[in-house]
């Protein structure tokens, strides 16, 4: 069987990791320490960093292919590996736009791709020509670290000249974003394998507190079927036009002006966690599928299902599992995800997912969902 | 988290810990080689004998509890542990009657349970009181060894006395049952938690080629309802009276005097693999969930669906891999799982599943599921 590496050992290499046990496929991690999420319950884990060359050379040598459970590699070792023969899928072409948000903006606007307006600022007066220098009237503006950002790390909505002065402070390369008026936040997940095909999974919405995802749900409600139509073929004409190998992940705006891109990655995404119960193919056979160059598998949910999925964010108390029997005890089709991390206020550290049917009603398979993660978090139902 | 530990590297633990992975528990094989199937993909393994006391019980040390793969570990090495404060599940007490038929039959004997027929016996004289002394109308009795039989091992279906004086010359302790004209094989899968939680999956059909698990197909398709419900209340009555904690499999004859019980598994079971992707818990979460006295998982399907399961079996060509291309390009949603063991012919390497909706057609799906397992077995679709 061929063998797949994972440079990263978080909860999306353990969970490609589980799907490569079904496939039959050997997987691999390269992992920082033997304590990261993925590195407990692999087999075969070597340890190094992401940002060394030699250490990620090694790995290679004992795959067939490597693939990432983040985008953190630097372009110069990503390039180097493919340079030497190895199979990098994603490749460093690809990557790059999800390390460069300012490229990725520009390359994204030359294929006619809609995104929020965009320059890149370094001075409170590069902000304030973006945005007419108006303050105070409820104007905002959205600055990002080109480079580095996540989960909302690196994005900051700024609402007057102190707040941007604030941010220019940390000396990092930035742009200034239009602050979009969105209805609501969707993302559109598809695979797309070496020799081009794609695939596409239904749109889903995502529910976005302060930067982080805490819910998806698959499809998005009453969305628009042109509008969905628009979103999948948008994803896989980026996925096309940028070369990716893999999943990419289109998260998006919806805007009374349209769809508007927000960001980009290029791996399994939290907004696919669903998939594991909720379509035909997960989120992580399909990125083992793409990357191994695999027909791709089908993304369709079966017929007249809809999934919600919540993330588990930590809490005050460690003893999640503890918790576990009242979960379990008051739904029984709840489904419980644990990514074995340590538990940090606010960290996800797993998630839930219940898959609703025909005659279910989406709110109540919605509180359901919460109050089993708000009961594994905090020890009560209404939490947050 | 709590660590489970598995005693026996096959299938079924490597499917258990795929489970222990999303479930977010520690999982832990004891293999007897770092090559069998479940030992390649665990991170904590354990090298050791099932029939080894010290082994055992080095390895319980590092568990919360311990469980099996399969039905082998000698009953006093069970009582041993569980005398010196090991937490074994199932116990010796349930073990004992899938490692002695003779004793399983005369238990559920006792409580009412409906067997076949069948007497102990050592000698041709045994046999011809038991069966009359006819031969050569098609007449016929099925031999079984008393202990260490499995798919289709340490079972013989005998037409003459020279068959049955064959059989007695390997010298082994036998039972003879009457030969059961069976409509069709079905599969009764419970679970049973040590607080005394109950919950059965779905009534399958399972049809077998030389004693061997070809296909299952979930639920048993134009099953009588009341049927159904006897079969679940008889797996569920059996797992209470035998104190059974984990899986419970109930192989059953429907014969024109109703239900029959042919034999019985305490762990996850091969009728019971389509609840992967077919029921809102598969049987391996399931049977963690019941091990660790967590509250048990619904065993629904989704409202409508159906799963068919094909097992794969070893043809001559060991390079299974180079035809997922082939199964995966013509069935998007055919779910393949390989075991990761070596090829050989006849031998259970993986197996297929498809799941299908309301507007599906049964024996369509069939098709489709029967075509994939062929084609990965003999690279053929027209294969047995």
């Amino acid at each position: 069987m061929p063998v797949v590496g994972m440079v990263g050992g978080g909860q999306l290499a353990r969970m490609t990791a589980a799907a490569a046990v079904a496939l039959g496929v050997t997987f691999r991690v390269l992992s920082e320490s033997e304590n990261e999420s993925a590195a407990i319950v692999t087999h075969d884990v070597s340890i190094g960093s992401h940002l060394s060359l030699p250490d990620i050379a090694a790995f290679a040598k004992k795959c067939d292919v490597i693939t990432f459970d983040h985008e953190h590699v630097p372009g110069p070792i990503l390039a180097a590996l493919a340079e030497s023969g190895v199979l990098v899928r994603p490749g460093s072409g690809a990557l790059q736009y999800t390390q460069d948000k300012l490229a990725m903006r520009q390359r994204l606007g030359e294929f006619g791709i809609p995104c929020p307006k965009f320059v890149p600022v370094a001075s409170l007066a590069d902000v304030e020509a973006f945005t007419g220098g108006r303050w105070g009237n409820g104007e905002r503006v959205v600055l990002k670290a080109i480079s580095g950002g996540y989960d909302g790390k690196g994005v900051w909505v700024c609402e007057s000249a102190a707040e941007v002065e604030d941010v220019l402070s940390h000396g990092i390369r930035l742009m200034a974003e239009e602050f979009v008026p969105f209805t609501r936040e969707l993302a559109a997940l598809v695979a797309r394998s070496p020799c081009g095909q794609g695939a596409a999974y239904p749109v889903v919405q995502t529910v976005q507190v302060d930067g982080i995802c805490r819910e998806v749900i698959a499809p998005a409600p009453g969305l628009d079927k042109d509008l969905a139509v628009e979103a999948e073929a948008m994803a896989l004409r980026i996925a096309a036009e940028l070369g990716v190998t893999g999943l990419l992940a289109v998260e998006l705006f919806e805007t009374s002006r349209g769809l508007l891109v927000n960001e980009l990655a290029m791996r399994p995404h939290n907004s696919g966690h669903w998939s594991i119960e909720g379509a035909d193919t997960s989120q992580f056979e399909q990125h083992l599928r793409a990357v191994l160059d695999l027909p791709l598998g089908s993304c369709a949910q079966p017929e007249g299902t809809f999934t919600v999925m919540v993330n588990l964010l930590g809490g005050d108390d460690p003893d999640v599992f503890d918790r576990y029997i009242h979960v379990m005890a008051a739904d029984p089709a709840v489904k419980v995800h644990f990514y074995g991390k340590g538990v940090r206020p606010g960290r996800k550290i797993g998630h839930v997912t219940i898959v609703g049917g025909p005659h279910d009603d989406l709110e109540a398979v919605r509180d359901r969902a919460r109050r089993a993660a708000s009961y594994l978090r905090w020890g009560t139902e209404d939490g947050d």
